[in-house]
């Protein structure tokens, strides 16, 4: 089954928002984070039956789908009601309309580094934003819980994102008490971002959702998609959980016509991968951690790499020592790799290379980093 | 060809919006503007290709696909550019985000009927809203020059449907010249929903987009999607199409991030379509005509029902006269045909009728409207 993973897919001439940016140059996409394998057959058979049906008008949410939903969480040990359910074009969506929810609160807490787009969304809020720089300890991202006790208001949100993008971190139980806390003292409530979560690169580890701990699954939006697990983020399919039953009523009065209900295509992949994707996700785990493996084994001994070592997801999150190259993004380009520059995550010097392709070309690329370093010094 | 739309499709269990309602009860479905026709088979043929490819991650634009909306507007008599163009996952959508954009507006002016979005985004917003009743003149539903001249306030908005929804009607050069000279003369702008403009039935009515009046083009939004045309609104793929640069900047600024792009299904069908749509079209409007034509016969000697001839939707929008019955909507439903409220049209006592469907059920559904009718008298 791994072989799949390992079959090159030519992705040009497919509007591929990755492979298009550097299209007719010598460049390795490594950046947007998508993945260079095709979705699980079972996608393609769902398609078909659908496009020999051929009628593609207004579509319902089915109800297996929430029903499968509510199976997926009981697995991870949280027991959902269906009605806690909203359904989502996209994550990127929420993230940008939340701050339109939360009128009346002051200030918003931003981890750094962070994916961009909830640096963006900050850009066009009017709120007051506290960055909180999360600290390294153990090769790991997490918060730096003393720190956040300061500056964080009373009755703000928290921008949380577990697996951590760009980071990988999975976030312990341990580590979810003691924020979840400080969350309750204060009365913060949680934008909790979770997409990551079907990423568990490592058997030792485990992911929780914030919301399933003491007190706090009155005060957490989750927010989740199979969009990045089964490689379908074109199909744009997401959804809330949201047991606070009055900001449910809210965040679905927002949307309410402001934005599009999911699309079939989105709502066919999303079900059938919950139904039966289990064992394709299994060994797309399993190639991931080779390729994981891979690259921990090429930069570990490089002098002039410090890396995060990822667990939670598909990105590498390094930062290139003592050089005072001040456009590295362009740099890794000129040696024919194109990764996402830690500026946009908050973090300038720092880059995040996405290895969600086959290990053949994640090689080639990664020895043109080498060369790439190598020029620096 | 005509004969591909006489074949009844089963629509049960593909979560159609129109068939669930009335799951398990024998009530003929002729609400929600979608049709039981299949898609052309030139879409079916593009998701095959795409299927087979089977990644399916984040998605571009094609620049092919703007080409192809720059040579339909020319098709059209509009030379429209094609940085005009801006892609939305829908039209609804857009018809709630615009108050968002008008910020500094202080009145919206909103026909009346009109299709429930409209009124449903007025509702939530905080402008002041004037509604204007269109007038019947020789079986058509027309803006009132006069009344609408004392009606509206200067630097408002206008929200218009052309071909109208529920009223079918095309406006003329003549009609459109003179609200556009109302328009100039108030500094009005238009937020202009045109995604019928395919729906010719007649071969002596010419839709016009209104943008293309004199001195018209800068103070217009201009939506469109092939949605309805070739029955892909479960694919969440539209259009605006903004000369005015400043105008064009804040409503991608304002979309930027909070609404998500169209996804890759909506796209493909849409190029396709648009690329070798027009025979299929042809004859869909033909067998549109046909449904139509078989309603006004059998209508037009019934006392109690007046109507406004449908010219350029699949729209029938009629009126039951001399009844006190209080729900025609539950009414007809119990004589075994789901029609929509002319209520949520701003209309009550009137209902809007969808003949996009096979002349059979449509045949079906009219004998018990006979029936439901002569009940009530």
């Amino acid at each position: 089954m791994t072989k799949d993973f390992d079959n090159p897919v030519n992705r040009e001439d497919t509007w591929s928002t990755r492979w298009d940016l550097y299209e007719d140059k010598d460049i390795i996409p490594l950046w947007v984070a998508d993945m260079d394998f095709k979705s699980p057959k079972i996608v393609q058979d769902a398609f078909q039956k659908r496009i020999n049906h051929g009628i593609y008008g207004y579509t319902e949410i089915p109800d297996e789908l929430n029903n499968e939903i509510v199976s997926l969480y009981k697995k991870r040990n949280w027991a959902i009601e269906k009605d806690w359910i909203v359904w989502l074009p996209g994550l990127e969506t929420a993230i940008h309309q939340i701050y339109q929810l939360i009128m009346d609160t002051q200030s918003v807490i931003i981890p750094k580094p962070i994916y961009p787009p909830f640096l963006n969304a900050a850009k066009y809020s009017s709120k007051k934003i506290i960055f909180h720089d999360l600290k390294e300890v153990d090769g790991r991202l997490v918060y730096d819980i003393e720190k956040l006790s300061i500056e964080a208001e009373d009755n703000s949100w928290l921008m949380f994102v577990n697996p951590h993008n760009p980071g990988g971190t999975i976030f312990s139980k341990e580590e979810l008490a003691d924020l979840s806390e400080l969350v309750i003292k204060k009365n913060i409530h949680i934008f909790s971002d979770e997409i990551h979560s079907d990423f568990i690169l490592e058997p030792d580890d485990k992911h929780m959702n914030i919301a399933t701990l003491e007190g706090m699954k009155e005060r957490v939006i989750t927010l989740d998609s199979l969009s990045k697990t089964f490689n379908i983020a074109g199909l744009n399919c997401a959804y809330a959980i949201i047991p606070n039953s009055s900001l449910r009523r809210q965040f679905q009065n927002l949307f309410r016509g402001q934005i599009p209900p999911p699309n079939l295509f989105g709502l066919i992949a999303t079900l059938v991968c919950l139904q039966d994707g289990d064992s394709w996700k299994a060994d797309l785990m399993q190639y991931l951690k080779t390729n994981k493996d891979f690259l921990i084994r090429e930069f570990k001994d490089r002098k002039d790499v410090h890396f995060i070592e990822p667990r939670g997801t598909y990105l590498f999150w390094f930062k290139v020592l003592n050089t005072d190259c001040d456009d590295l993004k362009k740099h890794f380009e000129a040696f024919g790799v194109g990764l996402s520059n830690g500026k946009d995550f908050g973090k300038p010097g720092w880059m995040r290379l996405n290895f969600g392709t086959n290990l053949e070309l994640l090689s080639k690329a990664v020895k043109r980093m080498h060369q790439a370093l190598d020029a620096l010094t």
